[in-house]
């Protein structure tokens, strides 16, 4: 233990936190072994117990209300935390979805055998155990729980304090039914406080935790990476561009732009920035921009689409780099392929961006060029997701390059060892 | 930028590292498009240099040793330090053989087709800017730099003081040959300065650096976890141990045991811990014993092993968590193969154990059961190295479980992103 952590660990609720991670660590040594029958039978065990005890669950979630509207939560974020009973039957859904996925632990690869007759290969086992910090919506607290028990790891939670009545039923159903499907107690773990401090302690503990998983707001993310000695992966902005090349098919460039602005603007993978090569703007922007304010897009452009579309509102600098999440748009009109490459990496935050052209070599290059998570040619950026890239299963769209990058599945739950077999080797 | 990092940058040398960490990044963009043709013939012009440069090398090199006499610095340490001949030749044919390997870079795997008609896959690529810190051997400087060149990254390399001189000069032969073979400028950045802040600055960049790879002692890496914001790659302690099970072929458990402590004691991959079986303590451990005393190999054992050979020094509990790195080894004889997973998971480092046994059963668990980076049956644990498991190169054996685990190769300094070919598709 470091003397960071020493000197944190003075406070009963220090104590109490390292108690719980310590019981994760215990647990994680059965479970990393446990078949993929027992877990499954755990999740489908929870599935319906979730159901089972969905009025208790919403009792609780009822208390989170009350002191939300209280605290004078907005409509929106009130809305995100009520269990309505579809949201509860949702959850459930989730848990018996991720039964149903093949289990990744166990799997190896690269096996050979080496002139000396070793034989190497690398299997496929759990990370450990994996701390997941959340804010407000209680439903991710059987989400991250379950990707993180399917895939042999044990967890530790701790969700947002508006919705830490409901967390607690929905952990105390979660954790009954992993015990009763025969998972070790600690399997589970969620730290029932809302005091900041707990927090801390828990991003000490890198001599037992094995990675944080912070899904939240740019605010909880930045503490999270600024406090943590543990590895991190982070789930930051997503700033997505179309870029609409002078080779375009523009009646596709339209469907596809629209389709990735509109669909769901809330969301990481939806588009921010449209550029529009100068060569086409004028045929392409009159029509693209009617059919965005039509939808109810604001739009703010540069000077030079506001020459064709003088509808639109003047871009500021700093609106290259906002990441909107709602019917907003910037536009901008490039007089270059490089331009457009330029602005993403300059503006850009390295997540989903696509070229829609029908120039093979423009294709290649914006696919080697871009250096974001994912890179489309003619298809929307809404298709960034680990449900639409068959992974199965998302515990969220990694923005770092360590580990996992992009949508992450059950497989980036996992690592590797390197199991050897010999037969009397030593090494001369 | 963070706050942390505003307020740190009010220093001059802080200024400095930032500008250096800007051209490592400015320069990442085009050597990740480097072809391997650039690159190789960048290595070995590098490798051609470095022969060219040796006396300049060495008289540089001579100021640093004459400093650390004046310091008083250890015999051993001077040593480290020296670049004579042979090892600035050997610097030179470790550049060769870094160019010879395969380039990791482009290699697409899993590419598929959804049912939408979506083709997608994952591409290799660099991770980007990588910041090397290391210690007192100055041949680091080429052999990082010269990993994180092949595999198309740009680096940031800080070493330790005592080799300041030296690590200059060989940095500036690298980056003159860089250039000429028309590499971009800030391919290989040093931080030319001995002062602790210029590191405490660099670990503060998580919007340039996309990893950390710390070489060294303890006290160096605790401070990079603690201080840094950037992912940290942990190359820690080996405390490695032999398991003699009951069902061992005893004349090959020695000859095992007796490489992985005799071979080379100073390295991660050695065994400090012997863990013997019971039933054939009393027909393996006397003449283990004497052959590790002929070796000159000091024995502490528990109160078995001593009732058993004598001349065993007793054991303390702390040697159980010792990384001797010497001719020293800890022996303890238990009463089950249970017993034995348990001590090594309780005092061993999860680096790299192995089981010596002719039981299918008792290998098979082993491999499942001790959650180390490699795990053996039947070979020395010396073998845990990224040459001997064909990797081609080593930049050092992870000890954490995020990205990379073990020894780690070229494709451990690489990333993914994921590419999608599409015809015009929008997520409905």
């Amino acid at each position: 233990m470091s003397a960071q952590l020493d000197d944190l660990m003075q406070t009963p609720l220090a104590k109490q936190v390292r108690e719980q991670v310590l019981a994760a660590k215990k647990a994680a040594r059965p479970l990393a072994r446990a078949s993929a029958d027992t877990k499954n039978a755990a999740l489908l065990r929870m599935a319906d117990d979730i159901e089972a005890n969905r009025e208790t669950i919403q009792a609780e979630n009822e208390k989170d209300l009350a002191a939300g509207r209280a605290n004078g939560l907005t409509a929106a974020l009130l809305d995100r935390l009520t269990l309505t009973d579809d949201r509860v039957a949702g959850m459930a859904d989730g848990l018996r979805q991720i039964a149903a996925l093949p289990d990744p632990v166990g799997e190896v690869t690269g096996m050979s055998t080496r002139p000396n007759g070793l034989r190497i290969g690398r299997v496929r086992v759990p990370l450990g155990v994996i701390g997941i910090i959340y804010e407000s919506r209680p439903n991710v607290t059987a989400d991250a729980a379950a990707l993180c028990l399917k895939s042999g790891n044990a967890t530790v939670l701790r969700g947002g304090s508006e919705a830490i009545h409901s967390n607690i039923a929905i952990a105390r159903v979660l954790q009954a039914a992993a015990k009763e499907a025969g998972l070790p107690d600690g399997s589970i773990e969620f730290l029932g406080t809302t005091d900041r401090q707990a927090v801390t302690a828990m991003l000490k503990q890198d001599d037992l935790i094995d990675v944080i998983v912070p899904r939240g707001g740019k605010g909880l993310i930045r503490y999270v990476v600024e406090t943590s000695t543990i590895p991190v992966i982070r789930h930051e902005d997503g700033i997505c561009h179309t870029y609409v090349d002078s080779a375009a098919d523009l009646d596709m460039a339209r469907e596809i732009a629209f389709n990735a602005k509109v669909h769901r603007p809330s969301v990481c993978n939806a588009m921010e920035t449209l550029l529009v090569h100068r060569a086409v703007a004028n045929d392409f922007l009159p029509a693209m921009c009617a059919r965005f304010v039509d939808a109810g897009v604001e739009l703010r452009g540069c000077e030079v689409t506001r020459a064709i579309a003088p509808s639109v509102a003047p871009a500021t600098e700093e609106d290259w780099g906002e990441e909107y999440l709602e019917l907003i748009l910037s536009i901008r009109v490039v007089d270059s392929y490089d331009e457009a490459v330029d602005h993403i990496e300059e503006h850009g935050s390295h997540h989903s961006d696509t070229v829609v052209t029908d120039d093979y070599r423009t294709a290649q290059r914006f696919l080697a060029d871009v250096d974001s998570s994912s890179v489309f040619v003619n298809a929307s950026t809404r298709f960034a997701d680990g449900y639409e890239y068959g992974l199965g299963a998302e515990i969220g769209i990694s923005t770092q390059k360590l580990h996992a990058r992009g949508p992450m599945g059950l497989e980036e739950l996992t690592t590797y060892k390197f199991i050897v077999y010999g037969d009397g080797q030593v090494r001369s």
